[in-house]
């Protein structure tokens, strides 16, 4: 994996695994930047990393048909405070139906305790539909 | 409203307009740095900006009864796709117990439009509670 | 409102009170068959009551515009626990797009203190499309 | 299991297969019951299930510690479309703690096709908490 990671995923510090249709993998390392208040990482940042995994393995499948996706619905449930170390985040999909996906991944720490875990659903597209005033392109993501 | 945003906040850029137990306000311009590959603000942004505004109202009510909270699920709705400008986000309560509190944000562009919607479900904790091993200390966040 | 409801609809015992694409009221009065065993009101009785006005709202808008829509995502908190009396659910929509569509409904008891709300998020089809087998008739639920 | 299911648990049809602190199992037979206006099983129904057994299975856990517990938060998202047949649905935790308590359960249909998962949040009650007016007793849901 050697895409460089831009815009909100570039801020959130990810590295990119694997990312299949069938698999994405990423992981990131705690800074201070990820806290909230409370020294702990904010929940924002486990639904933003929930959110990219997801939609990177939904946009890989869709574009494999033609197709591309946008996020529609973010479920993500908060497991375990945690302030340092490395967390790594897996996503496999659920249905990935022709209007529609719905993919899950699971957040761990380094000993392997789930640290948050969410849902992310996905509305397909065609190539070329309007989004906010371009045209998409079917390109994974 | 000059408390200085750190951590995640402040890599949001959020500006906090209006913060009481009963009403959180805040904004954000958009900048390349919140969006996902095909340009517009990442889910995850929507997600982070919704656990801010409404951690934030639940644990000024919180604090306000001695006690500090932890979110534990965020569930954001994507529902306009945005590329620029200034978002603005309200947090209310929809209910703030003894145990557990749940709170509704609705962020909207410059023209008034709806463009994420999400609640925040979280545990009230008594002052001292272990959080990740250390001590909670009830101030309002 | 004198559409008589059928499945499920009857088994829930809800009533139809108001019924248009920009408004769904209904109400139903608490007996036991809705108690979980704590003698409360079963959090699927919840669900199954925002489903419904949510999905008939968004059907009838549906419908005006010659599709039909089928729901993906339920999402309900439970505010406060109930035994027993009338129950009214209010549902709203918070988009309406050509693709998909946002509902959120709000159920009190008869004091006006909010017992649940939940939110629905539903797909829209066109008529004709398959689903589970059969033809989709655009007819408004 | 011969536990003999009431109120709304009895509306749905369910039938207890395994109920442990670990997984819980169910089944229901598909009846016109179940539906919604197109002839196929309302997502009320599925949202029931999924809170039944979740809330079985963290009812036993709590049980077992002297606690008792009652769902928050139901998020259950529709997956695949049915009309007949046999329903298995399976929970299993993804935390319990000692405030809170977080599963996950899975329907699938008789060729074991998911067609619908969800989660339930729940909190965790000491014995003689206060609930709707009564005093709740740890016995298991």
């Amino acid at each position: 994996m050697n895409a460089r990671l831009t815009g909100w995923d570039e801020q959130l510090g990810l590295r990119m695994i694997k990312a299949t249709r069938d698999e994405v993998v990423a992981e990131y390392t705690i800074e201070p930047k990820h806290h909230q208040p409370y020294g702990i990482v904010h929940g924002g940042v486990h639904c933003s990393v929930v959110e990219t995994v997801c939609s990177t393995g939904a946009g890989l499948d869709a574009m494999s048909r033609g197709y591309g996706v946008v996020g529609i619905e973010n479920h993500t449930s908060f497991v375990r405070a945690v302030r340092s170390g490395r967390v790594t985040v897996r996503a496999t999909p659920i249905t990935r139906g022709r209007r529609s996906q719905l993919w899950e991944a699971v957040a761990r720490d380094e000993e392997g305790h789930v640290v948050s875990t969410g849902r992310v659903r996905l509305l397909c597209l065609e190539e070329n539909s309007d989004l906010a005033g371009e045209k998409l392109a079917a390109r994974g993501k």
